[in-house]
């Protein structure tokens, strides 16, 4: 069992890559919100394939439909169900997939637990297009933390080898993470940017794949958000951050590197700014015990490079017991970076959501 | 709310640094498992502090009571409570604590979230002393494990900037993972040990700390634990490692580092191992689509140097709503990594007993 | 928050009587089951409404539509979602339950509770209709437990003041539980039956409307499903049963009957029928301590009469904020209780299925 | 598993009759809650045996011992243990019942799902007296409550054939509710009450015993408390109690007579008090459409009579397999409906308390 999270707004999650339609119900959203449909769209534009070379050419449109909860444009208080429909799927591309055990996906260890019954076609549940009702959900959290003053914003901090500067964690500018989220390609350095993006057009030309780090900010956080045992803010992000497909890796503030410090380095003074509390340093990340402690909340997701690439692959057929060859067929991302940063945000906006309506 | 975790077992954990006494509920253990107490004693110490000069020397025994749940030497199926109580505790070394917010702690942010009301002492429910019944809990769910085969084991990676190398993912020997556990300072190169522990004596010389990060291994575990989403072996590991205090980072396989990689280079390639299905590499950790794949699981977690230190550093009186300065008094560890290795396991233990008991 | 139960199977509940659906997500099915869709319609169809003079002209087919979860005939293992879609609504028979609040209903308290955003039109969410996604998940789990031998009945206790007899608590009979689930209007007692139907008929002819009880058996459960703090069957059974609209009182074997008695009387003793345990009566309906004893499982669900009745009846305009008179329009069943039945089957064999799942 | 309960207050129970204590786990409380501690000392007391001739002879003082989340007299936000440790133990009364299995107990159920682990002394963790952890979480509960304005109190309704007259459920006042709880045997009706209590010795001296009914009220709610679907204000609170042990029954408002009447009669019709919302009736029992109305919210549970009494009861030898008669000594009450009321009210008040912190 998997598909359901949260505790004081809960996710239930259901759907398949090549089934009828994959979609969410959100449960404990207040009545009476002013659902900002165009702003939904948008941030399903944000995650939606075939927009561009750097992606898959599957065209799917994303768009969602609303089955319950909405009512005269507002939330009724009641569980939204939205489903994302199905529709340009090429399942014959697929056919393969039910012997032949894809290296990097889920496909073997889906059989087994499954015992074979799983939906194969185009990875099935485990496919990254279940994200996509996650990114629904993760909007409307999104919107109403936006109506609360508080802001949610990442940047592609890496693409294989090529990186660019971390956020400034002390002082990150609300206008910085309001520009990122309207770039197709988030950066802050646009020359990194292009970089990045030639390397990905790269790997696809060698049949290749490649992955990267988000790096994401939420500004504005009240103090007091999330718990020492066992709801950490780091706790319940990280449990949502790696239901993603393809992440391998979380770190907050400082992360791995904070190991290296000293101390006396890492420790993030105290100073009074008028009558606010702040530290002159950020290397945890707006988070101290588990709680948010109002500096902006920084945290890293490492995706790995997507595991559908072209070339030849020595795998398995399951059904034979036997070695075999795969060449992967089908439309593919031959990098999932971009596509992943409207997915992290998300889950950003839901845990946020979901730890501030805690009494 | 924060102390409750799990879905098939669940813990309930409680307890302040310098209250009565920390403790655990454990429910959904199986009945008539017979406890080896000699061996959960001996986990005990392994966290407990006070052994040598690499910890503070409070002198704890961190002897457990158990309370319920446990009858003729085996468990009854019901809830197992245990407690570990307080007993030297200097509490007037934390008086000053009430307005002077150590940084680095969860002081601040827990007397703005428990609106000041917070037990102070010794960080109370933020205290690393709560890991204690936390390392009770895990000591049953490893001897549960070990019952079944299944081996869990932890190196120190790094303390500062003196690392050793990772486990060899693919080829991991028990016999090392049993060999480690033995150790007082578990490293695979003693030599390399023995530098960190400079390390970390050099620290403590300089009233300062060092951080750190281990390695953790399980072995023989059966393919098709986990799920999809939204509870990945990964999410419901970091979960619970991410509670564990002064943890920033949490990596899977080859972790941050995958995500520079190709995805012909990370894409672990199967093959047949006799009637086993296996992967030439283990980038990912012996997980796969969040599930287990009987590969070495392996994940690494960063741990920040101890927030305690006792150089005289910048802060702020929160009672007074000013600047101060603050030297922390008290017994300390100039580093935690040593002592948080059984934590760790435990964390990794008690994940996947819960996931395995899945239907 | 509400939408969401269970433990080891979940269930996500969603929609509006007269919205674009209603549906349920069903989490933590195993992979495999062959679902007999015949089977399920059949189901569906007991609960539909518009069979015949004793139910609302609302014709509904009630047919479902399987979102995921499902491939090739056989569960997958992932979440399965269903949904039933709305078509023969007469919305604007409802307009002016937007301030006129039904006595009885949950317009009033949902009103408030929702602070005037629920969707008012049928109920919405309060509806009934909202069972019908139930019972497709019920009749799921009744599929598996019959695999497994177990069986799943009820008979209509009472409509109003005409009783027939409880079951034989001792000697039920499985076939007596297979004919009923064939009849239009189950009861065991067919002339009793018809004096029930006719006084609904009579209420109906009185613009007035009839409650009653439905007695539901379990058959050939094994020994040991449930626990006794606090997840005792009798516990888990009431939170479901308790969500059915209309249901007022619920009560286990000799229910509030065992109030009256003597301990020795009350007391089921022991006795070996061959090398399995039984008892001589079957006061306390199969449970012990919260767990099932082997003994038939029985409960009685108490339904008040259908709230909606064609009768002028005293309210208040919330709007106004004054008192009103209110004559509902629109399609009402002048009694629920036969269509209640395989309502509260449902909720009786997903709490067991979700109890046996335990570990 | 069994022993957690609730979604934002959470309770973790454990401990057995003769083991070495019972205990709770409070989690969620709010910080800053100066606990009255006399007033849940008077609670407990109301539960303790060993009063009165009525009761148990054991001499259990029910004090408990707050080991966690209490500091400076008040709550600290941080989980809340408390135990209560056993003392007064005539283990040795229990030897026999390792084989023969009481009827009317959790004996023979837990015997076999504990596989014969179980700690069977005194019933272990089947036995009331793991009601005593539950009664002091109760009494904070009801403090909060308290404090808020909101009144819980209950009388005894039955002792088996005697029935005293239900509460006035348009007009109850808080003044009764007031006195009840300060009687040691709360009636409203004295005399009747004075009926029971001979009934009960009545029972006694015949070596059996009695069950009876709890009537209980909860006044000064808010209104919109409670879901429709599943936390129905009926489903929170029959869950937990038919958690209590000897609980065979639970109903709402009218209850099972609400089955009997017609709509026109049901129905709670609405009128306006000054600005504030009631009804003429309250059949409902405060509760509509499972959300809570304003009106007294009111509620009747069932005890069966105590299952240990002093008679020879046929039963079986578990572990030969056999025949057997049993007497079963100790000190048992002969009835335990005037012990229950503080049981029923804790149910009440956290169940109310753990629905308002929805968001």
């Amino acid at each position: 069992m998997s598909g359901v999270w949260g505790n004081n707004i809960k996710l239930s999650i259901f759907g398949e890559s090549h089934g009828r339609a994959v979609g969410i119900t959100i449960d404990g959203l207040p009545a009476g919100i002013e659902l900002d449909l165009e702003y939904i769209e948008s941030e399903m534009r944000r995650r939606a394939p075939g927009r561009n070379a750097l992606s898959t050419q599957r065209q799917e449109k994303d768009s969602f439909e609303i089955l319950s909860g909405f009512f005269n444009g507002r939330t009724t208080g009641t569980p939204i169900c939205a489903v994302i429909w199905n529709s340009d799927q090429h399942s014959k591309d697929y056919s393969e997939l039910k012997d032949l055990m894809r290296p990097g996906h889920g496909d073997y260890t889906g059989k087994v637990k499954y015992k074979g019954f799983n939906d194969y076609r185009g990875g099935g549940h485990f496919s990254a297009r279940v994200t996509a009702p996650f990114v629904f959900a993760g909007a409307i959290a999104k919107q109403i933390l936006r109506d609360k003053g508080i802001v949610v914003g990442a940047h592609i901090k890496a693409v294989g080898n090529i990186q660019e500067e971390n956020f400034d964690s002390v002082n990150l500018s609300e206008d910085l993470l309001k520009e990122l989220v309207k770039k197709e390609f988030p950066v802050i350095d646009d020359n990194k940017g292009t970089e990045m993006q030639n390397l990905i057009i790269q790997a696809k030309d060698e049949l290749d794949s490649v992955g990267g780090i988000v790096e994401t900010a939420v500004l504005n956080l009240p103090v007091g958000i999330g718990s020492p045992f066992f709801d950490s803010v780091e706790s319940c992000l990280a449990h949502l951050l790696f239901s993603i497909p393809a992440v391998k890796g979380v770190e907050f503030g400082a992360g791995f590197d904070i190991s290296k410090m000293r101390g006396s380095e890492a420790n993030d003074e105290y100073y009074m700014d008028g009558d606010r509390v702040k530290t002159y340093t950020n290397n945890n990340g707006g988070i101290l015990g588990g709680i948010t402690s109002g500096m902006p909340m920084i945290f890293r997701t490492a995706f790995k490079p997507t595991a559908s690439i072209a070339r030849p692959q020595r795998t398995i057929n399951i059904t034979e017991g036997k070695e075999a060859e795969l060449e992967i067929k089908g439309r593919h991302d031959p990098c999932i970076v971009h596509r992943a940063v409207p997915v992290v945000e998300a889950a950003a906006a839901l845990t946020i959501l979901d730890l501030m309506y805690n009494n």
